[in-house]
């Protein structure tokens, strides 16, 4: 059996590498390194709370694969985790992240259908930002082969967001019309690829103005968040729209429901109006809850409406939703092999460049996802002295050794 | 022309009526008459307020047909009505019913597809209990040939209720769970029919423990409303169930959102449980309002959980939904003619019959519908003394000249 599975030596694992993954030339950690670079959380608070630093490398437990990370995903809900603001935050330190991507460097017991050197992308329950992570293949799928890391790192959480929202949540179907709030982010953007594969859909988007030019093409309608948004859509659709899709919540909630069709439905998928500056200082999540106008059932029958709320972290790591998740994804790499849809990407970051990655999401400054690329070196500091937030200082600002008030320029996808 | 349409003589009409009409050998007020036999009533509050007047015969205008009618439906939300305990009650006098069958006894402008003689159910925006109805062709669909006049009566609004629930609202698929309170109502056994049309679909039913014997075959289990059924049914099913279907609302809302898991969904119908005696002395509708529980969209969010209200007839008659409905009843009235669906009829009532048959709505004593015959003689008086209903005498009670103390004996169907 020599040379088989778990039998290569390292060299020929180091080849598989090489071979099966094609941004893999620059690996530069030997899979028997003691220790990897990791993004860390050393509290929760404002960008200073972030580095990167080195960790014991883990080793996979039975049931689960180690995979040699290749891009990881950032979502808005990182930089709510960043404050605590979020239910029942983690303890600190913690490594942030919920997906990624890469190549399959060893497997435990109990992980049939994976092997060394497969190409992967991943769900984890936070630790996602690192070098190299081990999580129970549960969460684990191959990507198709024309598939870059890139790419990879841009899917899986936005794009089965959006599909369970829009298929399992709702249920989309021809001549229906969908309003999307951020448009122009990685949600936005999957959801209006996705409502392109079911006939005469309508997309209505709310967006900033100057993401405009760059998005117009993929939705039907687009408003500038700063107008009377409901207004417009009124007048173009005078009936209200089949399903919401909000994750801003907050006085939006209102005003979408009564968007609504009847029988429509709105759906709530995140919060990030609770984030008001670069730490929790005046909103918490705690506040938030309470601020949220609360929907009277007797309303919702009167009405004729659905109110529901998607949340696919906690669906799949408190719920036990995985076989869902898996089925949804499995429909979602069927429509990337047919070319239907495909990830937009807004900027490749260093793990070391996560606080203007950061910066950038928090500002919604992005037109899809935001990536940290892990084998990218941070670009050079820029000879300036523009400090590196624009909202820093709500909160104690340890003082630091390193360059963070430096700003550096992402890579723009 | 002569002989078509609008044209015929009145004699050819009545002969018409007699041969298109199975049950129509009764017919004793031919077409030509200037009243007939409605329930009005005469104002908001107790069983007397109802009774059997003669009303101005109608006439169809544009787009209308004018109905003999055969049967009508009585549901919970009469009952309510009667109370005045509805959002925006209109004004009374009334007509009470949203439901009936019969045949077409003549046709205005404009009614396409529809002709004389044409056995047909129908909703209306009221004024159903009526020898006579005319009310627009969008609201009334043609009867398959073997159904009967009683289950046309049966059928309309409560089959059209739970297709649109379970399939339009929730999305019931193969495998999934449905909980059904008040299983033994007209509502919770054409759910149990539709449920079993769908390939190993788990019927959870509570319903009072006397109806238990007659119902238990048509759910898989089945639950005393007065039990802690919370607690048996997740004994079942550990998980929890994927649709809640709720007529009762009140404390059962809260305890119906816990039942269910991730995705699942929560629909309200009605709000029986705000009917508390014969008159809405205590719980009135505003306070019904208030006292149900709110549900927090974040909450919603956090536990992956859709809450839904539907009104069959806000949809039809305040929200456009005509064309939907149409599209549902197009689909069951092929499930019965595939003979998988066929409404239960508890009981058959004469006009004059509508309080007893109203108390036995009230005291939850049906299994399945009870319908209003027109054409039904009131059963004669038994000779006792027992009052007519169980919780009168909440309110003041206006001394009648009939014999409304002398106990009814339905027709048990």
């Amino acid at each position: 059996m020599a040379g088989h599975g778990a039998d290569l030596t390292e060299e020929t694992q180091y080849m598989i590498d090489r071979n099966a993954g094609k941004e893999a030339a620059n690996v530069d950690s030997p899979s028997n390194a003691k220790e990897m670079r990791a993004v860390v959380l050393a509290g929760f608070g404002g960008l200073n709370k972030l580095r990167v630093t080195k960790k014991a490398m883990p080793e996979p437990q039975d049931g689960e694969v180690k995979i040699r990370v290749k891009a990881c995903g950032l979502n808005f809900l990182d930089l709510m985790v960043r404050q605590g603001n979020i239910d029942n935050p983690p303890k600190t330190p913690l490594v942030p992240g919920f997906e990624c991507c890469g190549i399959v460097e060893s497997v435990a017991e109990n992980t049939q259908g994976f092997e060394i050197g497969d190409r992967v992308m991943a769900f984890l329950n936070y630790n996602a930002w690192a070098e190299v992570v081990c999580t129970p293949v549960d969460f684990v799928y191959k990507m198709p082969d024309d598939m870059t890391f890139t790419e990879a790192a841009a899917f899986s959480l936005n794009f089965v967001a959006a599909y369970m929202m829009l298929f399992e949540v709702a249920s989309l179907r021809e001549g229906m019309s969908v309003l999307v709030h951020s448009a122009g982010g990685a949600v936005g953007q999957a959801v209006a690829q996705l409502c392109s594969t079911v006939p005469k859909v309508t997309v209505f988007g709310v967006a900033s103005c100057f993401k405009h030019t760059s998005i117009k093409d993929s939705v039907t309608h687009l408003f500038d968040r700063n107008t009377d948004y409901i207004q417009e859509v009124k007048k173009i659709s005078p009936d209200g729209v089949d399903i919401v899709l909000d994750c801003l919540c907050g006085e939006n909630t209102g005003k979408s429901l009564s968007l609504l069709k009847p029988l429509g439905t709105y759906i709530l998928y995140g919060a990030s109006n609770t984030v008001t500056g670069e730490t929790k200082s005046f909103f918490s999540f705690a506040k938030s809850w309470w601020q949220v106008e609360k929907v009277n059932p007797i309303k919702l029958y009167e009405e004729n409406k659905v109110i529901a709320g998607f949340s696919l972290l906690n669906l799949l790591f408190k719920q036990g939703g995985r076989s869902l998740v898996k089925s949804a994804m499995d429909k979602l790499l069927s429509l990337y092999e047919q070319k239907k849809i495909r990830p937009v990407v807004d900027s490749l970051w260093a793990l070391e460049e996560v606080k203007e990655a950061m910066q950038r999401i928090h500002d919604r400054g992005n037109i899809g996802k935001l990536i940290l690329d892990v084998e990218k070196s941070p670009t050079p500091l820029m000879a300036n002295d523009s400090t590196e937030t624009s909202e820093a200082g709500e909160e104690e600002e340890e003082p630091e050794g390193d360059n963070d008030s430096k700003e550096r320029m992402p890579f723009i996808h």
